[in-house]
């Protein structure tokens, strides 16, 4: 059969860490969708448009990979539309094993989708797009933690 | 003695969670005191008197539960009120264990008062309010994580 | 209701933060049935009837506990014969809860028997039996850790 | 591509959180390899040919599952030799998280191979061979937490 | 060499805790630089001449401790400009483990400066400014849980 | 003042996690003993002058780093002996925290030394004695995870 994986995320903007997960799971699965959720109803950090294109340009080497956004939804009614396998989710830690597990039994009791979780590389388990922005923001140095063009477009907004 | 525990929360709405160690709450103790804690200041999801009506209805058959509501003040204040032998609490949870023990420290050092936990039933541990309320919000089909009158009440709200 | 909890354990031997419990929930519930539990075919460091008189020792100025032991069988047999209303454990940290869930699971899956867990005073958190037996086997002082005849009594092991 | 995942284990014996975890990876993956470890030179709790017996007949549904045993060996080098996408791992809980995460970072480290993560059901999540035997051993009725055939052997054994 | 760490916080105000952490950080390290970082567009409960002066009272004994105050920037830019040998963080929990490890890794990887942990009296480790606050607020006692000072400080403002 | 801080282990053998933190120990404080705990009734992997001279040989770059080995004792008379300021442990994840916290809380109670946390390099969190102990007799390439003579060592162990 073909797998198809989601990994769903706000990516605003997308770090280090989601990429180690993203090409780890461009290797293990035929197809993995990221899935950019986002509220119309606020801005964010980046628009939609370019948070898609920062990812695009991140994982062009990666034909498996396709890059998509969805207004806010339940997550379970993305994986049905796109024909998923799973949802896949990357864990830094003890504290995302204990936020994730509650989500990933909601959202087996609405569809019976299943959620399959990567163990993300240990040395970028310290990324957060919050923490990233936030260091940025005060003047910190953030090269090899983001794409270039994050890092770039995240410097340009300190005005 | 008669035991009396009291289970405080803002139960905004009541869900599968709650409902399940406050019903195994009322067999090991005399008394269940449901302490809905309430800001008058804010209004919430619901309206304080449909929270306990909800709470009500659902614990009907249990003679041992009675449902009451504070406006915002010390749990410590409200156990001495009701005369509690002790608080109890659900736990779900590593995280909710995290959090709860330093209230119960905190809780302990200022009158005494002990917290007694309760594991909660795992097959319903991924139950909070905020996640069934958000879910709701989306489309997604919660009967089953909570009473059907709180499942069309919040389909209501849905517009 | 008469309410009666086992505090069930190998107490080999009974530390400050057994007593910390056990003292806590005789004053919760009406009867505290301290279980020992132990092999009849293996030694420990204390016999049984050492065991026994520490703990009963310790907690001669409390009328609600009772000590008693039993050769290794399910603790749910046990609250069965005393016609427990719960079972009672304390948890010092964590791991104590981590470890303790699935064995609550368990007891409740074979007979519906619930476990009350009590947060321990942090003050004694970190004793167990073996720590404090090691530490006083090498020549560590551990007065306030334990009752003061399970010192005199470890102290003269050390030969 | 084709996924075959590898789920290791010493299953001795196989109970319901194994299976839950199997039955849910034949459902992911295209093939599914149940290695059980065992070494030749200690003899378990039961034969490895009827470790074996006990996983296929609780299989025999799943056209996906393979069973087969290795003597003890790095899991990586029967990861290879099976030809394996990935290994699967079930998480229990927060320890189960804990132990297996260094053990996934040296798979990986050793042969880039990857360990995939998925929750168990937490209906099953207080099970284990040990504590099976353990409660079966002392006269507890495990119907349910194990297949029947498992239930009537282990029972055999009290003696 | 001497050796001078950074206690960073809000600070908002000290409490038992923080003390406790400073108190023993001075009888380790040569000098105790307590960091109070502050958004200078933002109030808070107290102004941060306040909080220094707080500190500055409660450490009068501590000769090694000097009280500093920050507009917000990056820790690792005020532990370089100090002249930092490290910082120095209190654990109480694991959850506040949880919380610092990715910090740790962060300030690591953006200068190299090291973060060291000391646990925290488990005495004390329920309390934090937030809970000390909203208990005050609501009429609890605080007596022993911060200065004198602060307490007739945040019952001030009980209003 | 002149600091020292005992890193008390069994190092059988050291590997690059104790490496990792023996390092960094030496940039933070003026003197750093590795404190070798071994029991002369026990043969352990290696004899104890290897586990010294393993150690030795790879910190020969840092003067500040002492190597010496205690039949078996308390750390604690260990640490007044050498004359310590503070213990020094390397946390490698949550469960090592979850290990530290009652032994420390214990050491402190026994003489009021301090144990100081410093959170292990993420890239080396895998490594413990006995898991590459394991992966080599299994015949995995350890080569980076432990210093070449110990590699060649537990290499020539194989048989």
């Amino acid at each position: 059969m073909t797998s198809r994986v989601v990994c769903p995320g706000s990516y605003d903007p997308v770090h280090g860490g989601h990429l180690d997960v993203i090409r780890r799971a461009a290797a293990l699965f035929d197809e993995v969708v990221v899935a950019i959720l986002h509220n119309p109803a606020k801005t964010g950090t980046f628009p939609i448009e370019q948070r898609i294109a920062f990812i695009e340009a991140a994982t062009a080497d990666l034909p498996a990979v396709r890059v998509q956004a969805f207004p806010t939804r339940l997550i379970v009614d993305i994986a049905r539309e796109v024909g998923a396998t799973a949802l896949l989710k990357g864990l830094r830690n003890a504290s995302d094993y204990a936020y994730e597990i509650p989500m990933a039994s909601m959202n087996r009791a609405l569809t019976g989708i299943e959620t399959i979780f990567l163990p993300g590389d240990p040395a970028v388990a310290h990324l957060s797009s919050s923490l990233v922005k936030e260091v940025c923001a005060l003047g910190g140095d953030i090269t090899g933690m983001v794409p270039d063009s994050v890092r770039e477009a995240l410097e340009a907004r300190r005005g």
